[in-house]
């Protein structure tokens, strides 16, 4: 079997020919004197039809054979394989690596497996269909952020992990010990992205955060993948919102038109949007759901999680929309950066995307002026000296500017209906795990 | 000035039109009557023929201008700049948020700071022309790793920072406070993708490792971007070889092709390369240098600094290529996941390539049959209840694989021929420096 190696995808443009392939036995089923291999490699999976002693071939052995490529009769075509017209005749074939018997059965099309089981299983429920959809959809968000963004001339840096105190105080950081002194780890690239957008004016990194919060729930782990961007000479916190709304619905068709057959294992489908995805203040939001419901969130100073489904709800009705956009918070609760109204300071000119009721990202406009900025920094009662790097920015001149950030797992999640944020992180860690479960302490 | 922005690089198609531009005032000069200014934004930079009272403007200040382009009189003409044919008549303009002074002279084309003075200034000099074109060459070089693999079909996926104990043990490994117990920040990316290996056949990552090397050196820094990527079914140790050598001269036509003005600021040359890299294994170089040279490396258990240096020479004088990949290490001299040559057990087949006298990557063949695989764990003393994710995923099926990874950092300070490696990170990490040098410790 000296042949050179053909992938599975390519079998296509082979029919009649003579191919050599390789791969892992994703499933069998015995006939007597035939026995039908789904072969699965990087670019596919393909039926092969094997000789009876194939039938001792174990699932997910690695195996390499050569035989060849047949058109199908009509009443076996396969509709659900994109090589489901053809399949493979095989005349040798030898095994290259046996696997163990897995200790479930991972060829049935569903795992169901508790949640515990699947992680402590990472590498085997990983070959699984619908456990790698989840991580085919997943880098499909990730290019597509990606490319949408280059598109538009933005440039991508590298943000750090390694951060030091940080100024906004919050104890939900993980501490590092760094020769002997403290470092944490970073929460948010935040102020980095806006030191590199002074730098680069439009700037976008995919990078790595981390929360100490002490919450076993389906939505915390302690690692997650940020996407962020940030543009300097916005005109208005509006332009931010086109931005990421242009984004959200590139990314969004990108999952639809690569991922099709991912989406539909989990019965998925997009969000709805429409040409402009609607816009409202918190206020507007607030007396709406009053409207609506009868229920009074009038003054509150944020949504609640019953308010995002409800507003979702509401609009969804109203306009066809899964997205909506939420501005104008009350300025104390965000951030020193967050820009507040000049026409109504109490108010400030961030903005939250929700989708089907939950929130998908948090950006806006933020403090540019460094006047403005030092004076932010005095009023949220923070320390100047801790954020040198990033006041010196905007000493230097920086025009109006805003961005936004997505946070990857949960998007993963959402689009496909996941019930844990887990499953949408191949490795992830919470409080009680860091890839197995952690021992008690003693 | 209402008009809509236009972008510097698309005033090339606007001669005789009127625009509104926005950027920052990178230089000026002031020739009484007239202002020349040089505008900067993202996408380029441009003259702008402004009237007195615009020398006023302050290097750095963020600015809106209309005005009309016009081409400049032959004499004029700029072969250094992309928008160098033209000019823009400023009519209008205002200041969008005012610079202060810069502490030392931005405008000048060699910014001639000391390392520390760069770096404590950072947010600042990341607007130098020669700052950003680091920056450019490696982003440059992560899009070029990622299109590459994304090419053959490599899968990209995200690997974790916070690890449990590791296996391998090793003390130049960061400690991470977590809710009360001990985990780790990863050193290395390995065992995950070669777990992610094992399900998708072909993967990458672009991910931080950390490096708790107490040492203050032109080449340390504690946190680095390594360039991963691992594959299955290969037949040999070359396949991988064969890969990388694709890979790295895609990455470098794709730096010399779009980042030739950044090359010029460096006086720096791509390296240079043959159809075929050459392949030593350890013992020839050896021999190599010692018949050339007359010093005797010979019997030594890998390459010293001055052997690398020496082999680089010698291949580049015989063959033209600044490229060189080396293999065959005692096998005891690396981690138990490299395959030992089975007609020589005492070598192995890791691979490293080394460039200009310098190694960039390493990488190779890997174990990947399962009972030898766990004979190794024991061989190397290996506690193997610390890596049972790893070794679950050789358990069920894996085919001969291997793979490599690169430092990014360390590419783009190679290739742009800097001094120091700290230069080639944006936010640079070492044993003294957290964005601004550590306190002492007290």
């Amino acid at each position: 079997m000296s042949m050179e190696r053909t992938f599975v995808k390519d079998t296509l443009n082979k029919v009649g020919q003579s191919v050599t392939l390789k791969g892992w036995v994703d499933n069998k089923r015995d006939f007597g004197k035939l026995t039908f291999i789904d072969l699965r490699d990087f670019s596919g999976k393909i039926q092969l039809v094997g000789f009876q002693k194939m039938a001792d071939l174990g699932i997910q052995d690695a195996i390499v054979i050569t035989g060849t490529v047949k058109e199908r009769g009509e009443k076996t075509i396969n509709p659900e394989l994109e090589t489901g017209k053809i399949e493979v005749d095989v005349q040798e074939y030898s095994v290259l690596a046996k696997a163990a018997t897995p200790p479930f059965d991972i060829t049935k099309e569903e795992l169901d497996l508790e949640l515990p089981t699947l992680l402590d299983n990472r590498s085997l429920t990983l070959r699984h269909p619908k456990v790698q959809a989840i991580f085919k959809v997943q880098s499909t968000i990730v290019s597509a952020f990606r490319d949408f963004l280059k598109g538009k001339g933005f440039f991508e840096f590298q943000a750090p992990t390694i951060v030091p105190e940080i100024a906004e105080g919050g104890s939900e950081v993980f501490e590092v010990d760094y020769f002997g002194r403290k470092a944490y780890l970073t929460q948010s690239p935040q102020l980095y992205k806006q030191i590199a957008m002074s730098a680069f004016e439009r700037v976008f990194s995919v990078n790595k955060v981390f929360r100490a919060e002490p919450s076993v729930t389906t939505r915390h782990i302690t690692e997650l993948v940020s996407l962020d961007a940030e543009m300097a000479f916005i005109e208005s916190w509006t332009d931010i919102t086109d931005l990421e709304d242009e984004c959200v619905k590139y990314m969004l068709h990108e999952v639809e038109t690569k991922c099709a057959k991912e989406l539909k294992m989990y019965q998925a489908t997009i969000p709805s949007t429409i040409d402009k995805t609607p816009v409202l203040s918190l206020t507007e939001a607030q007396q709406k759901i009053f409207d609506k419901t009868g229920r009074d969130p009038r003054g509150e100073k944020d949504l609640n999680p019953e308010d995002e489904r409800d507003i979702c709800k509401i609009i969804k009705e109203e306009t066809g929309s899964d997205l909506v956009f939420i501005y104008g918070y009350p300025t104390k609760q965000k951030p020193f950066y967050v820009y507040p109204n000049p026409e109504n300071p109490e108010f400030n000119e961030g903005v939250d995307l929700l989708c089907r009721g939950v929130e998908w990202s948090s950006g806006g406009r933020r403090v540019s002026d460094y006047a403005q900025l030092l004076n932010q920094v005095e009023e949220w009662k923070m320390d100047p000296s801790k954020i040198t790097l990033f006041l010196e920015a905007f000493k230097y001149g920086v025009p109006p500017e805003g961005g936004f950030a997505l946070g990857l797992e949960r998007l993963t999640m959402q689009i496909l209906g996941l019930g844990n944020i887990r499953e949408a992180s191949m490795f992830p860690r919470d409080m009680e795990r860091v890839d197995l479960k952690l021992a008690d302490k003693s």
